[in-house]
């Protein structure tokens, strides 16, 4: 099935794009000292960010087992001692986008769990240190990085702020919220925020990350799993829920130009949400009748999905299920440069169908994005 | 992927299957006046159950939107009201067994959410008191019905004294748990459970009900939703945490014969976890080291689906997803009698292929519930 639209790039613009390799929607920029970030955030919290290991931030207790970065590269100093490997953009630039073939990376930062922080106003300072620190450090010093305004969408008044002050920058080209929710991201509170994110032509990225933490429910439906196998495996969960509750609601009747790029993942569980909602919808839609459509017209209209961690399967499998969800239209490739736990993310899609390839790695980010990602926005 | 083993049937129950049509594994029976139910209860906790409505049951405040039982024929008295389809067993029987060419129906009644009840002891009484009710006045004065031994889990402790006085009794076969729960059940607090269900030869089944009431978590890892059609379409969501606990936390090692069957789930999202586990276990099994094969393989081996509501699709993706999760011998009939609000059972499962159609009615159903299921146990 095959529902995607988009207005085509202009021709100097489709001249660009051609000569692209790579855009990788997802590498998660880090904050080696948030003494870094402090100055860039608003006086009045900023003393709350400026210790070096940043600010008080609800967790969960589940970790990475294994190397968190498996084989992704990593400065060394002097005296032999590792660095992290994405706290430098140059470094990064040098070691992994030229090295790989990326022409393009957007930022997502190591910051997904703020919409859960019970504290609001400081969840909302620290949103806006990070996104001037992330412009001013990473983005406009190279042409190689785009940025994302990160918001904490619990109080959606100071998140539209955000999205306002920043949203015509061209060195930002998404909104990005934790996925993590104290309640589905179809209730009206957050309309505004999507309302914000279509007036400024920008997508809304969901990323997983403080499911369980601060305000969170348990990161599952029946509580809260033993370990990090479990809780990393549990995490489509909360995309499932988002998604009916944002079709069920009636976000894209509200805003049909909003689309949604759903983070790490992954997409074999979209053919149920699919089908079930639809077969649902057609004995149950007199609850929601301003829901006028399938609820997988909207599902394949409005929500991509990222190659990072693609699930396990056999190739025939892969492409059966990439052309229940349209993949060709829907799946953009991501790097979650450097946490490679699960694999190199360019071995991860080498299954992907040689026909479908360069929609994955180019076009299809070029459709979410638009031209904004081919602007400069250089100091 | 085929992996489910299972000791075949001796001569005569061969004979015995080969007459039958259908096995419906799922037939709501209803208690019309909880007064007849009490006189089974324990003493103790009777007068709780023997108001005609009932006990006090905690419950969440989804409900179906439009007619509860679509379809489903109903008794009319001598004044034209419509009585409960499925509240008398020899109506049961002639309309909707005898009519539609069902042989044999397991019991899976009206109590689905005793598993999150606050009041233990009650919930345990409950429990005893419909089992009780159940085989006197449904399955011993009839060949057609077998029962289900109703447990509430959240006391492992009286479940397991539950399943132990039933067990052995040829009138059931299987245990029946609501999936409504405070915490994945995985736990190690529920094996003894588990290991109850293997000492009598019986099934573990699981049923959707009780989502986000009592001491349930919100029925999605992000909350509360807000309408009937997003709590009902989230609902797989629950099997997915249980199947990831209950494989994590070792379960199948510990009883390798314990057998799973899920009511009321679908099934399109099982690749999904199957896929998305293996690639997790394979970076992160150091964290549990007994979980010694993929997950797919427990998954596949290990868990079965019943087809109300299957999910709309086309007969290619339908083929594509049931040769995925090895429906050939994964895959119950259900009928859900009578809460046909999603359709007619059997036109459900029109597409599914004809080489597959025995299998779904008649043989793995036999599979799973052995010989038992061909047992006579009428008084």
């Amino acid at each position: 099935m095959v529902i995607t639209e988009r207005a085509p790039l202009a021709a100097a613009d489709r001249e660009a794009a051609a000569g692209l390799q790579v855009i990788d929607v997802d590498l998660h920029h880090h904050i080696a000292n948030w003494q870094d970030v402090a100055p860039y955030a608003p006086e009045g919290l900023r003393h709350r960010i400026s210790r070096p290991g940043g600010p008080p931030l609800a967790r969960h207790g589940f970790k990475i087992i294994g190397p968190r970065f498996g084989a992704a590269p990593h400065p060394v100093d002097a005296h032999g001692i590792a660095g992290h490997p994405a706290a430098d953009p140059a470094w990064v630039q040098a070691e992994y986008l030229e090295k790989r073939g990326v022409d393009l990376a957007i930022l997502t930062g190591p910051v997904l769990s703020l919409g859960v922080q019970p504290n609001q106003d400081m969840a909302a300072a620290i949103a806006t240190g990070v996104n001037n620190w992330t412009l001013e450090t990473w983005v406009r010093p190279y042409t190689c990085f785009k940025g994302s305004i990160l918001v904490a969408h619990q109080d959606p008044v100071q998140a539209v702020e955000e999205i306002d002050r920043l949203g015509d920058d061209p060195g930002m080209v998404q909104v990005l919220m934790g996925s993590a929710s104290e309640t589905p991201l179809g209730r009206r509170q957050y309309h505004p925020i999507y309302e914000a994110c279509v007036r400024h032509g920008l997508p809304l990225a969901l990323h997983i990350g403080g499911e369980g933490a601060g305000m969170s429910p348990p990161s599952t439906a029946v509580g809260h799993p033993t370990t990090y196998f479990e809780w990393y495996g549990s995490l489509p969960q909360v995309y499932m829920a988002h998604i009916m509750s944002m079709v069920t609601e009636g976000v894209f009747e509200k805003y049909p130009d909003l689309k949604v790029v759903l983070y790490e993942g992954g997409l074999f569980w979209l053919p149920h949400i699919m089908w079930r909602f639809d077969k649902n919808w057609k004995a149950q839609r007199a609850e929601t009748p301003w829901v006028q459509h399938l609820p997988s017209t909207y599902i394949l209209k409005h929500f991509y999905s990222t190659t990072y961690p693609l699930e396990v399967s056999s190739p025939e499998e892969l492409a059966q299920v990439l052309e229940m969800v349209d993949g060709e239209h829907t799946l953009l490739f991501s790097g979650n440069y450097p946490n490679w736990e699960l694999g190199d993310p360019f071995a991860m899609i080498a299954d992907i169908p040689t026909a479908m390839r360069r929609r994955v790695l180019v076009e299809n980010a070029l459709a979410v994005y638009g031209e904004r990602l081919l602007r400069p926005h250089a100091r």
